[in-house]
């Protein structure tokens, strides 16, 4: 992409009322632009970050099984009102009546929904397990919503769900998804811890949250220091296998946020050199929760013993649209947004220091598509504009790498690279620094 | 995928309510689910095409120069009331109230929010052109909702919108979309005939409707034959050329729907060998409008003169969704849906014949991961059926290619391959067959 082009609006300073740091750098990179109340416009470059942590989310799920379908926004409110949720939900569904006065909701999740298309075609233990998953934009009316993308109205949720024949079974498809987040957050960059947590609205038994590590973190977390060292259990285990082992080595060990912290209990079960206090996010939310929803909306199947019985299931979530948000709080410095290469807009900027000089721009050309070829997804800065404006809004919106082609440098046949992580600089053959990006 | 682990739903009959090919076939082959009127779940089948047909879509706007964004679902009323369409829109617009009692909508086009995002950050004639697209769901709140997802309310549509500093500019960003619209069709398989449109509730002077043939479409079109046969001008032309010839070529000769339709026209302009009538869908429309947004909602640039005047504006729609429907109408035979190659949902079913036997199991397996390699999206069919019920619900899905493997054929060494579309056979090596699917 040549960014003369290209539409990066960033902005000097954010607008007053952005309050944390996700959110003030989102605004100045031009990354999203607020359209009402928590709801926002994705800019380019925003939307390509998001594109990219879909994929990884989607990837992470087809590996343990999970199918993807995508279900409508809107619902019907009927659904909810066989499971018994439509008048609990409270203000936070959005509650629409269409021309003809029939009542529908913005879906804030789709229990109900995937149930009912789950009970529409099957009917026997045969078919499963099933676990079905779905990337599509949900609403929920907060009273006051703030913190940018991170608690927005409309945002974008992964929810996937599950049907079993018995407890044991779904016990095994809650476990194949907890692994799962856990290979999520580390392709993201992302030190994610998974604690026990309240099943609240969802409801049911069984439940943990992931939160990340990010000094600017909303809430805290207390965890055994050799939880986070563990980290994710790879792609590489087999799914259909008993992964049990592989969650309870990480399940035992003491995890809380603050709501569920128990002090006494820390003490007891963590070593003091163990014991980690840090601040957090959280950025995805599993749940067991049984014959919740099978029971009264009748979905059942028949089991080996003929017998007709309602499923059990769960629901797994991971915030999409808010994960953008929590790898800003995770990854930036004062002078922007650092992107972990997996999810960064561009793998790396071209930048000319002086368009319309000859021999620059045709060293800066050549590296653009040298780089394009080998999939580096390069973004020229074309842009004519001082070097010091260029390096700044280029280290904001947090492109890995810099590949610098100026006049002094283009007469020595040497061009800089720089890493936008470290700020360290080398200069180099454009040959040789091709070689050290694409590493 | 393995066919024994997915979710593909086939039904022998389609619900009697369902009164076009392309909605019949859509529910027999599992590919959608109705949620309310007009509101379609997508099963993992749909799901599949929709998303190759959007893909095809914003590659050929990537190639012509547009620049994806992302637009929340959900629009304030207030800029409807800045550019003077709220009241206009009718009962086709879903109007919301959230918590605050604030009027929100469910978007059915983005013509305001887009102008009112150009306007906040670009000044300048410099900045131009831009076109910014968007792929999103929107929501039209039709009466008599019908034909699936042919006239559904909630739909997937790509809506670009481009901003230039004059008139002959915009026609030239016109003249980008106008090619472009027919490189997408002539990719999804599609015979595309432009004609001139009534611009309707989004206004301006210029508009043409493109609408794919097929002997099941809605409406009558009435086109010179040439400009069947002329088709799309392929993807390597200069996009920052002059293409008005490119566009004249096709413009100039005789084509209208049947609304537009002037038989004495028809009859003076088209020599009577070359006269076309045909049933066709539309699926794309573009229009230009001029100032009809920039003016009211102030979206102002600096000319090169140091003045500030209103952009002049086109904005350029493609059903995504609808066009599930459309490629169906136009592809398909008694036994199912033909899906041309590319927009399948898998490239080859390989049909195993004899689940549970070693040596067909080890060939089928050996061939479903051979074309995995070979980037051909198999699917495995390992059910524990009848052949007769594999080929019919294989037929039915629309798969362009079977490659079949039974115990005889596997005893000689032989498999067979079938191609969807013309029913040919051929018994062959499995080296052999992978290769002609290879092909």
């Amino acid at each position: 992409m040549r960014l003369s082009r290209y539409f990066m609006p960033t902005l000097r300073e954010a607008p007053a009322d952005a309050q944390i740091v996700s959110h003030k750098l989102m605004l100045r990179a031009g990354m999203i632009r607020q359209e009402a109340a928590g709801i926002y416009a994705w800019l380019p470059l925003g939307l390509r970050v998001l594109k990219k942590i879909e994929q990884v989310v989607r990837e992470e799920m087809d590996r343990a099984g999970a199918i993807e379908v995508l279900l409508p926004t809107l619902q019907l409110a009927d659904l909810w009102r066989e499971s018994g949720r439509y008048d609990d939900y409270g203000d936070e569904m959005l509650r629409i009546k269409d021309r003809h006065h029939r009542d529908l909701l913005y879906g804030p999740t789709a229990e109900e929904v995937i149930t009912d298309i789950f009970r529409a075609y099957i009917k026997s233990y045969k078919d499963l397990p099933k676990n079905l998953y779905n990337i599509q934009w949900k609403f929920r009316d907060e009273r006051r919503p703030r913190f940018g993308v991170m608690r927005g109205r409309e945002f974008l949720m992964k929810d996937a769900y599950s049907f079993d024949v018995d407890e044991a079974a779904a016990r095994r498809s809650y476990n194949r998804m907890f692994l799962a987040y856990l290979n999520i957050y580390a392709r993201l960059g992302l030190k994610a811890i998974p604690v026990k947590a309240d099943p609240g609205p969802i409801g049911g038994e069984l439940s943990h949250e992931f939160i990340i590590l990010a000094d600017t973190g909303e809430s805290e977390v207390f965890a055994h220091g050799d939880l986070v060292e563990m980290g994710a259990p790879g792609q590489d285990i087999d799914w259909d296998g008993d992964l049990e082992p592989l969650v309870a080595q990480r399940s035992c060990l003491y995890a809380a946020s603050d709501e569920m912290h128990d002090p006494s209990r820390f003490e007891a079960e963590v070593p003091p050199e163990k014991r980690m206090t840090a601040r957090g996010i959280e950025v995805g939310h599993i749940f067991y929760f049984g014959e919740k929803y099978s029971k009264p909306m009748k979905a059942m199947v028949t089991g080996p013993d003929g017998k007709d019985a309602p499923i059990h299931g769960g629901s797994y979530g991971v915030g999409v649209s808010r994960l953008v948000g929590g790898i800003i709080e995770a990854s930036h410095d004062d002078a922007g947004i650092i992107w972990p290469d997996a999810v960064a807009p561009f793998g790396v900027a071209v930048v000319n220091l002086r368009p319309g000089s000859t021999d620059v721009d045709a060293v800066a050309e050549q590296a653009y598509k040298a780089l394009g070829e080998l999939g580096k997804e390069p973004l020229l800065d074309d842009r004519d504009e001082r070097p010091g404006a260029k390096f700044a809004s280029l280290d904001l919106v947090g492109i890995p790498w810099q590949l610098i082609v100026g006049p002094k440098g283009v007469a020595e046949g040497m061009v800089e690279i720089k890493r936008r992580a470290t700020g360290e600089r080398q200069t180099l053959s454009l040959e040789a620094a091709l070689k050290v990006i694409a590493a």
